[in-house]
């Protein structure tokens, strides 16, 4: 099973801190009991007790554009990359960078031998992203972002568009579908469709036992 | 000896990852030799890294005005926290905030008992963050940022006006003096001027022995 | 009489081009009808056609902390002022600035000549605002704005602290009162709260009768 | 002569208010003499001035991704539209946007039948920039804005590769060359390059003489 499944923690208080490491800890679990392909992306704060405690790969929520100098404040590749991130999203809906941006930040990651995952709003976003070479695109359509409605169901054309004007792009980079994916079937909709994964958040954060909510997902793959 | 030192460590190569470690380790020996009262302030993703490691008090270089939610890659009070830091700089000059960020990211730290440095850039804007009660506020003119000339030298008036106009406002905020601070001599003539202390960074991260370089900060005082 | 309103035309299509100019002769015309003491901000781009039709106070929703030089896309305050401006707001909820913006820009008005309306979003940050000695401090909490809710009735404590800590700091900047407010009790009770005038924008740009919603506006002053 | 000349007022003072209508006259009169492809872009305040009375093509320097609404300060397209421009510069490197930014304004301004200039600070950016099918594209190596090294002569490969890779994404859009343009030379080389045009700024605004430094920018074409 090649799918892959990243997990974004965002600032939720069921993935800070402490609660951070638990959930690793469950997608751990799952991972390893499964053999589903799961990473997680914590806050910048927690990367290094996560890492440092959970043997699962491990992603930054945000990289900034900087390099080592006066910057303060700031998410520098270099701290992140230590502190145990083996790749970072890049441009999520809450945190849009500019285009100059973002094709620094995925150069960058490139040299650090670190996997991008570049967040894309529409059709026309992720074949502008997937121009810039990342592993990975992340199509979600920022009105269905924790709807707990899946794109898959709302929007299938997009991902199908997606999927399509990214491979005659760069047959290299995947395709992830985001926004409301939260169970099994959302899962197996958005594989359907073309997609190589997904990336989720808060149907499984939330979610009052997320072992059980993580085997749903994998469920119908 | 009360006077306040806080070292910013930016995202100098010198003060990232391991190299923070070792830079707190410097900061504590000289610390507990001394008695004098110095912290550290590391990139978000080094605080739970340095604050496990070295006893020594660690401040987040800046945190975002966010609470528990759908909030990706933010600096959330809450982690930093958890992390290990005991306050923050806020409105750094490379991390400008806005007013109503700056009003509410102070009130946050008081309400999770941590200590407030909010950095300003004249006399005019130091008055303005001290009605806002914080405990620290801390004084650079930009052009003088690591630039190697102190502003307790280059522009002595501006500690001394910012110095009186706090007091006026509120006796409880404490003025730090930044900005090209490295020497004992500039420590010593910003306490002069009445600060209570002094905000730096490259001056120590960057000095080939940073232990001897703190040595001689607090030589004068 | 001497209370001042500011009617803020935003974005509204209601507000756009022609219609900008239409709002103005209205304004006009009431002003000159009963002495009431009415300016109008317009969009920047509306900002010479409005002030070279109608002879009415004109103000700019926004300017940058730019100067002459390498700077596309900004509002450079010499050519809001010759494009007939006589003032602008400052830090608007809607486009919030930093502190430090916030100091230069009022410094910039000044030097031109130009009148300072600072908005801020509660008692806190108003006395931080008036600190910097500008002309108006608007205070328009967000959760107000467009909701119909006038501050003067959902929060007087707001009006009242803000007046009382104004004055303490700065007798000489006067306190307006936004959001929220478009009816002629709205306007009485802001003055009652020691508020020297209003700032609003949807009561009378979106009304079916501007001109009819002015009248009511200042019938009981 | 099909060359398109774009030429960007910024914040000079030598292109405000009364200055930008003088420039503007001087671009109509080099275009009708020579039969020249010239157009302009003033400041937003300055929009309506030059546009009511210079019979030229005149752009914004920016547009904001806003619309109708609770939006104050933002330069919106029916604002910038009906105070005459044609047309708008797209993410300036003095005015970065975001990708889902930048997507939304080309949208924009094709649904209002403008005409859209993205800018770009690379090969690879541009082609990501192309993939939103804009008009023209506009490359500007920063490093080279208001240098007065003409990208043509400092970097001609990143011209070739851009209106290479340009023309395989989508042959309707057009390259112009930005960045240190100034002389006939520098148009021609860019020309000479594959080029359609370029956008040039300091170069004649702040020239003694701009219809002299017009005519020279034109003479080898």
């Amino acid at each position: 099973m090649s799918v892959f499944i990243l997990l974004n923690l965002k600032t939720y208080d069921e993935g800070t801190g402490i609660n951070a490491v638990k959930l690793a800890e469950a997608c751990r679990d799952v991972s390893k009991d499964s053999g589903a392909k799961i990473a997680i992306a914590p806050q910048t704060a927690d990367l290094y007790r996560v890492s440092s405690k959970v043997d699962l790969p491990v992603y930054a929520q945000h990289i900034d554009s900087v390099g080592s100098g006066s910057y303060t404040g700031h998410a520098y590749i270099k701290s992140v990359k230590e502190a145990g991130a083996c790749g970072s999203l890049v441009n999520h809906s809450e945190k849009r960078l500019t285009l100059a941006e973002i094709e620094k930040i995925v150069t960058m990651l490139k040299e650090n031998k670190m996997a991008s995952v570049v967040c894309t709003n529409n059709a026309a976003t992720t074949a502008a992203a997937a121009s810039l070479a990342p592993d990975y695109v992340a199509i979600e359509p920022p009105e269905l972002i924790g709807s707990g409605i899946p794109v898959s169901k709302a929007d299938p054309d997009v991902i199908v568009k997606s999927v399509n004007d990214v491979f005659k792009i760069n047959p290299n980079v995947k395709v992830l579908c985001g926004a409301g994916i939260s169970k099994g079937e959302d899962l197996k909709a958005a594989v359907d469709l073309g997609a190589k994964g997904v990336l989720l958040a808060s149907g499984i954060v939330k979610a009052k036992d997320p072992k059980a909510a993580l085997y749903d997902l994998i469920s119908l793959i």
